[in-house]
């Protein structure tokens, strides 16, 4: 099902700025057990961004109308519902006229299949080639200008590999293709995740986890992560809205393993307590 | 008129991953007096951006018989092409399934009204605050990730200025919203401008230009241009495929006056004796 401007439409136009220069935002959902898992913090999130990326978007009653319609006429209690809102239709190049008004797009897509055992026993990861764009003004926002995530996702196709890790422009860890990534220090009770101040996307998830584990009395930073604070971390993990945590256990590149740690198993556990 | 893939249609699905991600390329070519300017250059480049962002594009056949269809339905002899080509619609999230067709997309636009003066005279242009995204991946390439350029464009909305200057995270001269940039100094016989190895688009007209200087007896170079070296410069002028060039005569931000000079205007001569 795909919604755009409240219809049932599963095109838009060529016009559209979302297209021509991806100048807008997304939000990825799951819709689990008939319940959009986190729904406020991810239209809060679409809200800081336009405000950060000046798009005037005042139609947020009319967007929870139209993801109640869509959550009614969903076949499956499971889904995943991802949100676009762009700038809109015209303005003569970049420059956007006053009048242009933001394009809704809502559209639903079968939860990914992905096995059990990713969450249970671990995933494998590798590190991607492709570095992330550095710009401090885009930094956190999830917008659509994702061109680092895709070149970085096509690098490799093999389902072993359930996800890659990617790197600023001077090599310091940020997050995987489609997550973001904590590393532990278990001695000082330390949980790492990259400063999002230069690229990355501010996570959902990611969000979660950090207020999670400082209710679980974890030392909580957000600090520049090099390739050789991973190899000294003793667990690492990934996490996303629509995958919770994966725990990894490989990093393919460097031969490194980790073991199923016990921080990682709380976090998870504490996150299946939460409610959505 | 805009045609997708051969068909009269100004709509694309909203799966199309130039929508999702801004995975894909553009192109914008004058026409003028019936003739498409440096159509070979652009399509090259063209070629070129598919293959570096690796999209399987294997119809520049169709593309340049769907041209030749666009060029014979206009109704006036001057306008402006726009080409994209997006990876097309489809995959499971950021990994493009190996199946997936490149979406052609062709659309028409009036030649952009500017005052003649622009090129005769000169322009005023203004610093802008945005700064833009530096990765050495993708620098160069006139790929859709254009939310630097949207958001230094939107800056401000004062016909008086014609043109942004866009510099990169270390405040670095790299280009404008919608052209490249050129100094000129006088002493030396040199034309500078911003090595486009973090940011920045390669311009059709920026390689034009470097081609003509050349033939002119000027010193080229591409370099890192500071803020200091655009302040001690005797001329400064952007360009693009659209406009030609544009002399710069005043950067409001640092109440800087450059006159129009004669380097500029040799380069214009040139410029309009060539065969397009």
């Amino acid at each position: 099902m795909v919604l755009v401007n409240g219809k049932p439409e599963d095109r838009i136009a060529v016009s559209d700025r979302g297209l021509q220069y991806g100048d807008g935002l997304f939000e990825t959902i799951a819709f689990r057990h008939g319940i959009p898992e986190f729904i406020e913090a991810h239209l809060k999130r679409l809200l800081d961004g336009c405000g950060r990326l000046n798009i005037p978007f005042r139609q947020l009653e009319l967007l929870r109308k139209e993801l109640i319609e869509v959550y009614q006429n969903l076949s499956d209690s499971d889904a995943v519902i991802k949100i676009m809102i762009t700038r809109g239709s015209g303005g003569r190049g970049y420059l956007a006229e006053n009048t242009v008004e933001p394009t809704r797009i809502i559209s639903t897509h079968p939860l990914p299949n992905y096995p059990e055992s990713h969450s249970l026993t671990g995933v494998s990861v590798r590190f991607c080639q492709h570095k992330l764009s550095e710009n401090t003004s885009l930094a956190g926002i999830k917008h659509l200008n994702r061109l680092d995530n895709v070149l970085a996702r096509n690098e490799w196709d093999n389902a072993e590999i359930a996800e890659g890790l990617m790197f600023d422009q001077s090599n310091n860890l940020v997050e995987g293709t489609m997550s973001n990534v904590f590393i532990v220090k278990s001695k000082s009770n330390q949980l790492l995740t990259p400063l999002l101040n230069k690229s990355g996307v501010a996570g959902i998830m990611r969000a979660q986890i950090m207020h999670l584990a400082s209710q679980l009395g974890l030392l909580i930073k957000e600090t520049v992560i090099t390739r050789n604070d991973l190899r000294k971390a003793d667990e690492v993990f990934v996490c996303n809205s629509i995958n919770g945590i994966w725990p990894v256990i490989d990093v393919v590149d460097i031969e490194k393993k980790y073991t199923l740690g016990s921080i990682t198993q709380q976090l998870q556990q504490a996150l299946s307590m939460v409610k959505r």
